[in-house]
This record gives C-alpha cells, sequence and structure tokens, in this order.
C-alpha cells in the first residue's frame, strides 16, 4: 500500500436476507479491481460489516462513485439490503506494518 | 461523526489462541473511549479483522498511540497475538450517511 493514497470505509448493517446481495458484492468487487487507480480492499462482516477499499486519487473514487453498474448496486443498496451505511472518504497520511518473524 | 477528523484503520491477522488478547482488547476500547479526542470505533473481525477508529485531533491519535498501557499492549500484540497488521492514519474528507426508512 502507498503514502499519500486514499481511502472509502464503508461501514454497514444489512437487512435479513441476501435478496441478491452476495452476487452483487462480488461483481462490485470484480470491477472495483478493474477500475482505474484501485489499490485493494479489506471487507469483513460479522453483524456490522467495514469494507475499505484504498485508491490512487480522489478522482478515482469520483469515478467509481459514478460508474453505471456501481450507481444500480447503490440504489439496490438502499432499497434492499442495507439498514443503514456510512461512508468516509479518507486521505491516507501514513502507513506501517508488522509481520511476525517466523 | 464529524467532517475534518481523523480515522486509523487498523487491520490485522490473529494468531491462534486467545493468550490474553479478548480481556486487552476489551481494556484498550474502555481506555480509548476515556481518551482525549476519541469520537468512536467500529470494530469487526471474521478472519480478517477490522478497527477503525476515530478522532478529533492527530495529536490525539499520537498521544494514544504512546499511552503507557497501550504500549504495552502494542509490545505484545507483536509478541503474541499478530501475525501481520497494518496501521493507515487517515484524515477524513467527509462522510455521508444512510437510513432505511421504517
Amino acid at each position: 500500500m502507498r503514502r499519500n493514497c486514499f481511502a472509502v470505509i464503508f461501514t454497514s448493517v444489512r437487512n435479513e436476507g441476501d435478496n441478491g446481495y452476495a452476487a452483487m458484492a462480488e461483481k462490485m468487487e470484480r470491477l472495483a479491481q478493474q477500475h482505474k487507480g484501485f489499490l485493494g480492499m479489506d471487507s469483513v462482516r460479522s453483524g456490522l460489516g467495514v469494507t475499505v477499499s484504498y485508491w490512487e486519487t480522489e478522482a478515482d473514487i469520483l469515478t467509481w462513485k459514478q460508474q453505471t453498474e456501481h450507481l444500480l448496486a447503490q440504489t439496490l443498496g438502499k432499497e434492499k439490503w442495507y439498514q443503514w451505511y456510512r461512508v468516509s472518504v479518507c486521505k491516507v497520511l501514513r502507513h506501517y506494518e508488522f509481520f511476525a518473524e517466523g
């Protein structure tokens, strides 16, 4: 992960039932990976869901937000999948990383 | 969550076994909540763990990083609890939030 990249923190609570969510989530991850400026994504859910995606520039985040199929996913997300979510767009100031030896 | 706050994204992979981790994690959450500038925390683990904490200023993040009991937790984390982690310190540029109706 490079310094001075940008991060989008997507924190959410889902509604009950799949209703097409899993297939769309997989598709969106695949499309994001192909999108300009995408650097990586970490996604975890256990009741609460937190997905962090990393991007080269703020412009890349805006074009991804407006990507046609992603707009449809956002609409369906509000209609069907999410009780609540918060999106935080961030500038990464610094990273540090630890790897255990052995 | 206010605009222009700061976020710390802690992404991690744990070692097997508790080894005192759960008690320390609970203690650290309690201490962070009492620390100057703490705004909130979202924490999820399912294999991968992602914890995002939000802070008023970058100085608050630095004093929390150097807090005595937190320093001990960081040392034990490297010795016993984590295979890998990455810390990303971020400036939040904007938030938006969705609540389902009804």
